[in-house]
């Protein structure tokens, strides 16, 4: 069965993703990891930070020759800023953040034991899982393609458009509505001065899909719950929808559902309201799904929290942060999702 | 580990659940798991069907004078609508159902035997899952409420209430709010009259959770990711979100966050805008979470189809079916989240 | 993936199984699960009891017109002597039983808790899961063989002979040595004089298998620990062994090997001490397997215990019991190969 | 719940352990692992490639100041021989190792491509892990014990000595009778002369163990299973017995059990037959079991085999190895049962 766990620390040497169950003989090729962290390291509102990791990344085992041998996969993305043993202890746990939730967890008062994992950092090993599933899924076709449609107040204009890959790679917010990059860039800068941070909403969609991945018989087999699982595992996501998503709750069903009619020898549908999912299956057409992402809970102008040691109000601590990670949860998104499609597949 | 799994076709003679990993020494009451199947079966908008669904449940396993052996439990739920070796074979997919995808699935022709288990039949065992989970919670005193906020295009109005549950209880839909109860009374009779169904949004939200449930170690272990696929791997849901949900997306980190205080000698927050999680576990703070249900797939005013075996267009099949199952999501909802809540605990 | 659970008490009203995972259209006949259950009643040296447990099957679940549709499969086994609620507290914990571990483990006086998923009655349900898996391999012409090698001191002859269904379906011992059956009989009935009981050593075996199954990628996939584990885990077994077993160890490499030749086109081994895995794989050859059962626990002649109400000396329990049953455990051997096997096929 | 994977070639750069679900504010010291490591180097028999493997390792993530964060630890330890990608490809498959059956199952006529994961390399992974689940027991004063009772036709005397760990550690073979070194050690040196190996047993006891651990409800919890599946997952390990193990088929059942006394107020037994299980549970025995290990597949005096590219009959292959790796196999199955006994307390 595929699978895979993270492990490393945001402030340590490095962190991993470990593959378990890929077929041997699958050709993994380092550079398309390498492209798909530097898209998730990309995308207007970074903050300094990003600049410096290179995530230089080693394929530790599981390769011979430049193809799988059938053993488990590891990569290590290594971390530039390696500070993990000598960072003194965080009292002020930031609103938003694990750090309050962990420290009760775990019993301990320094927020530094919880935000190693916590971090957004973590969420490169799993780009590196996910492009590792796209290199399986590419020899069956199958393409996801994860993208931008809100930065905060900022809402991207839908549409079909004539080279998604291109316009998407050509914005700064990862966004296949040019006209909405110039306003997303106003409200991030407006953020930034403000010392805030902005949230919003991403998409994850498919080329094409074969269908019957996924199974109605057992819940923990069904594919939108294994896709809202991956989905909603990544930091700082507060919400996923499948389709036409929370507005099939306020359609009819004489409109809320696709038809089923038949063309070339093929069923067809003029609609995809279902986002390509029907009873916990694919059903053949373009899988849709949409992710939302809270703002980060680092800010600059920092929110009020109490120091856990004095019980004292505190301003809540604020390490380097971005103002807006939103095209790098579009990354992300669409990792975990061809995770999950390849998992489904094999 | 605690965990369930169904078995159980739509029309054989019982569905089941089988719970694993229980602590012995638990009572199980089977009233219990009784009521919140009558739950299931109430609401307005319900055919006729689910009046001699009477659910006469037997508890076949686990227990020796009331009490848990630590051995798996088995629940049976008996069906009234035994015709599954005689029932026709159907050939007309339902748009929006199991059908089509399952047909492609497993290669048959017939949609009958895809729906057995895709129904909505199959929700009755979760129920039953959720109602033990519930018992266990009990003795912590965590106690799970699941309510309706939308029916079609009606929604209710948020607001805190005193009874809750006495409110929701004497309600129709389920919802807090007694305005709404008419106009989705009307929603659903309109509907009905036009042949056609609605879906909705319910809430599930807790009195009480202890910090630390869920982890933010393991990206499988987050809690959050843990809820949205127990939710989304219920029939017709189309998404989750927590707490001030995809909302979240256009809000500004300095209005989206908790902020922190202290008082009566514990942490303190004004706000529960992250509904109960951060960090992929529980903070203390009430668990907020809601689900959109689309609408029913089988409509009593067809939509249109192609016979599998003609290829021709067609009317989708129309077996007795409900107008609006948005109250039965409700209570199905809450027992899918009591369960994976027992799960975080043992 | 392919999983089973068992559930029910030995004293309840039934026994159940429940498979997950099974592939859709698999023809299911319930009369080859009712001859292994009967296979599992027979053998000389069961007690009364075995006569009157006629194993009423009933497949509850999963199957229509007589094949899969890819749904759990539930199988039901009635009990005759249904008691559980009207059987008096046990103090006496008999050595050699589940019992006094779990009244510690449970933390209860009566041993009564433990008895009903620890006795051997369980094992009906992995003989029907086994059953089940047996006819899956059936499609691709491999079977499973189970018979005995020793009933207490009385060891069977080894040796190739013609028809060996045909001779262990005849042998009321399950044993190819006709030779030995006298003998076996003397030592049950000296055994039964005396108000002991015996153990054996049980052999199953492959007519063939694919290479392959298994991985030696990772620790918890080699064929040879999942077949431990599924044998290991059956009550009263202490040992397995694979091909030549524990005379490996005393046996130079030279001697040890299976050396590999070339004939007709395939590769070929003279020998088969490895019993068919190598690197935690079939290889190609015959499985061959031991496992050794201890005597049974429940002696009429009772062994010494403790009353743990009143600490003092006393009788152990004796509830109805057999004198040997060993050729049960020849059934239910071959009955957890079939499944493992099963599980690493699909 | 407490998981581990192993990942890394035999001839890559480094074998990594990734345990996953320790509980957080463990202290883990590098210094156990390392001696651990140290023992499983050692024993008399091992090739000059177990001089230069120094196992320098590295714990790369899951601590802070060290001890545990809760997240997953990922130990890394080094290999010397860095050659994976260099090695020309091997077309004689060594009788008795993964070569052909791996061959078979991965479609590959290069057994290099197999043997990196099956080769005894990988089992360091594994006394890593068991050396971490040790550091856990401690905490609870649960030490296991593994020692050597045969090489080849050497076996060892059982019986009580004074200072168990002292006499094993000075011992070439890690065998508690001083009287059989000496045999031992001309067993090795003749089998060397021959150009042969030698297999053996070892044994792995407790100290003391609480009752309670593993479970009678679920097979796939019952504690020999899980132990057996542990033991008979190591390489060259053809069988594993409890407590008086193969022995107890031949013995009846009034010498077979452990007879229960009562004595300064707990419970007590004159002897050990069950080797600490009854009913797949810790009965608060000490745990004694036993593992048979075939001797090496790869001799100097080459068995015969195949040319897989020409069909030709030819000498297996012979990488450089060891005459008798017993004294390790003692130390592996140490670990992995006491990552098993760790793994059932979590």
């Amino acid at each position: 069965m595929l699978r895979y766990t993270t492990a490393g620390e945001s402030h340590g040497p490095a962190i991993y993703t470990l593959l378990e169950g890929l077929p041997a003989g699958l050709s993994v090729n380092a550079e398309s990891i390498a492209r798909a962290l530097a898209r998730r390291r990309g995308g207007y509102g970074r903050s300094s930070r990003q600049g410096f990791e290179t995530d230089a990344i080693e394929i530790s085992t599981g390769l011979k020759g430049g193809t799988t041998l059938g053993s488990p996969l590891l990569i290590r993305i290594a971390n530039q800023d390696n500070s993990l043993e000598t960072k003194p202890p965080v009292h002020t746990p930031r609103p938003g953040h694990a750090d309050l939730a962990g420290m009760m967890k775990y019993d301990t008062d320094d927020a530094g034991r919880i935000l190693e994992r916590a971090s957004a950092r973590e969420t490169a090993a799993r780009v590196a899982a996910g492009a590792v599933a796209a290199q399986l899924l590419h020899e069956f076709d199958i393409e996801l393609f994860g993208h931008v449609v809100r930065i905060g107040s900022v809402a991207a204009k839908a549409g079909d458009v004539d080279d998604p890959q291109k316009i998407r790679d050509a914005s700064p917010f990862y966004c296949l509505d040019p006209n909405a990059d110039q306003a997303m860039r106003s409200a991030v800068d407006e953020a930034k001065e403000r010392g805030d941070t902005l949230g919003g909403v991403v998409v994850v969609e498919s080329s094409f899909l074969p269908p019957g991945l996924g199974s109605p018989a057992t819940w923990y087999e069904r594919l939108e719950g294994r896709l809202a699982q991956a989905i909603c595992s990544i930091q700082a996501v507060k919400g996923v929808a499948f389709g036409a998503g929370f507005a099939l709750g306020a359609t009819p069903g004489s409109e809320a559902h696709d038809e089923i009619g038949y063309a070339s020898g093929a069923f067809a549908r003029a609609t995809n309201r279902a986002g390509g999912i029907e009873g916990g299956m694919t059903n053949g057409e373009p899988l849709f799904l949409q992710a939302t992402m809270k703002p980060l809970a680092t800010l600059r102008k920092p929110l009020q929290t109490v120091d856990v040691k004095t019980k004292q109000p505190a301003d809540a601590a604020r390490p380097r942060s971005d103002v807006c990670a939103v095209p790098a949860l579009s990354v992300i998104a669409e990792a975990v999702v061809a995770f999950e499609i390849a998992r489904a597949m094999c």
